[in-house]
């Protein structure tokens, strides 16, 4: 196989476009698709040409793995337009990275730089038009890959699919997130896969989320599986405290997903002069923080939010209300992120990526 | 809807069979499916009209939530058929609960007794000849449910896609198996899925079971993930342990799935007069019993191999083999347990139910 699939890539263009149907200042996360989508088979042990097509449904059969054994991983990732109608992509060969950690731990092949990089920048230059300008407008970026090889034995998948799909999306605001800290269930194991973006990671933090819902909760932050005493993330974020002026957050590893906002957010908080400690938080320091006043924020970090503050959290069936800040540290850091996505700041860091 | 749909289900009959091109005495497991396939779609909050028809790939959005966050569950079963030519069911109230414990704990919709048994009747009656007669010759029968709702949001489908295919099996040998002791990868967390039959907990699997390979061992018993102390389950199996004349086996629990043939293995051993203990064998006992000699079996217990032997073990590099006996539990019980199943031993327990 060439090297350099990505440049013998077939694109077949769609005969309309949906674009003018779009109700672009109301739309719902992750409902909507562009025009096209990239797909790229894994078979006989090798990727085989990339092609670029209408976005449509395609045929698979009954006992394909994915269906039963769950081999099944995803990116999640924005594309922005800046003033002069750039398209920029952030940090893609973080996500690039973490796509084929996923594949690894799930024996899934590896994904060529140059099909997902590539494959990346070939999808967004057709559909330049999805990415509208103005800060809080983003393109909503799926890579994802499934195990479409058939039979129902338990054993890894000799064919995959390599996808890309894209959604615009607005900033994505859930309104005032109150949470619940896990006292019983869990997503990740010790040597399990939660460091993976694996499909199937999601499924198993459903149910537990119903409940918390059902009690008024949004999400739930997820603590060690062992002993429930350590706060590590929430269902697609990760969490940062804020006690007096230090920031915490946990550090990543088997459990923790290695989010790219997280460790984003952390290098400007640093650069910025703000104390950060990457280190385990116990839960029982959290409710001593909370009690003694000294706890001042507690957000989520991910993609689809970037940086989205939490309001109050229960454990044991107490609440603990957080105060309402003037200049967070949630909102400084956001506003600084984004800049830098949307080319309002220096990207001094080298992280946006011309498309 | 009504309470009995399976009585208005759409057959749709394929109109030639495969089954002659079958070679029946070489089959590899869960490679070949049989004529027809029963699909039910649950949408609108309620559970569609079941069909049977020709076994074929179907058409699935590339935003399936199936292929992004993973709800997929399935059950394994078998069918058999006895010298008068009947085809039987083994316990399959069983695996309905389970099939539903699992849709619960992955927030799926459960599937009516009337779909799930009504259409393994109904789909098993046409496909009879599907069914060889003669000890070793089954008709694997995979029922699993898809989320098919569309949207790469991470939250629960509201649509989904219940099927049952069958693949004709002969009992499932691999060879001798010889086992790694989990050291530092695992299946399943405390409060996590590993009681669901849930797709992801497979593809988590895969990566360790390939290291394991790669050392020249075909299995991992797992341990718990906190300490790895205890000994669990297998990939597909749970797992028996005999010293001197007792029979161990780890309570099933959040961890472990709750195995049909465990517990049917569990009923015929104590209904035999032997001692069976259902507890957690840590891994320092299975370590001193094979020492001193009192470790005579492990054996692995599911519905595809029905019982397999495991003749050695390895743990912190160290190899332990275990006796070769002549008549060992797993044998005698192997026997009784597929006598019964094949109508070859009076059902006294009642588990067999008639297609
Ligand atoms: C479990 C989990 N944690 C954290 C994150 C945040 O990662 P990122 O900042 O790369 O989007 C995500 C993904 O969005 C996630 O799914
Ligand atoms: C993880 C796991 N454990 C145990 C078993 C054995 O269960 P059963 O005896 O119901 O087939 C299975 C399924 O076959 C399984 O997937």
């Amino acid at each position: 196989m060439s090297s350099n699939l990505i440049n013998e890539i077939d694109i077949v263009k769609a005969s309309t476009s949906k674009i003018s149907s779009v109700d672009f200042e109301n739309l719902t996360f992750g409902n909507i698709f562009t025009d096209h989508m990239l797909m790229c088979d894994f078979k006989d042990g090798a990727w085989q040409k990339p092609v670029i097509k209408p976005y449509e449904p395609f045929m698979i059969d009954p006992s394909a793995k994915v269906f039963h054994y769950g081999q099944a991983i995803f990116e999640g990732m924005k594309a922005y337009k800046d003033e002069k109608d750039d398209v920029w992509m952030f940090r893609p060969d973080e996500n690039f990275k973490r796509f084929n950690h996923s594949a690894k731990r799930l024996a899934m092949p590896e994904v060529t730089e140059d099909i997902f990089i590539g494959g990346l920048k070939a999808i967004l230059d057709l559909e330049r038009e999805w990415v509208k300008k103005g800060k809080g407008n983003t393109l909503y970026i799926r890579p994802f890959m499934i195990a479409i090889g058939s039979g129902v034995i338990a054993q890894p998948s000799t064919q995959y699919r390599f996808m890309i799909i894209l959604s615009p999306a607005r900033s994505y605001y859930s309104g005032e997130v109150k949470v619940i800290i896990a006292e019983h269930y869990s997503r990740a194991a010790n040597g399990g896969i939660g460091a993976a973006k694996a499909a199937g990671n999601y499924s198993a933090q459903f149910y537990p989320t119903k409940l918390a819902n059902e009690r008024g909760f949004q999400q739930i932050i997820w603590t060690d599986d062992a002993t429930h005493t350590k706060l590590e993330e929430a269902g697609t974020m990760n969490v940062f405290f804020r006690i007096n002026d230090t920031l915490y957050t946990a550090p990543t590893g088997e459990r923790i997903l290695d989010g790219v906002t997280r460790k984003s957010l952390i290098d400007i908080a640093k650069r910025d002069g703000i104390n950060v400690e990457i280190r385990s938080v116990l839960v029982t320091e959290l409710i001593e923080a909370a009690k003694d006043g000294s706890l001042k924020e507690i957000f989520g970090a991910g993609t689809a939010a970037v940086v989205n503050p939490i309001v109050g959290f229960s454990y044991q069936d107490n609440y603990y209300e957080l105060p309402k800040l003037e200049n967070s540290y949630a909102s400084q850091l956001k506003e600084k992120l984004t800049n830098i996505q949307y080319k309002l700041a220096d990207d001094t860091f080298g992280w946006t990526v011309k498309v």
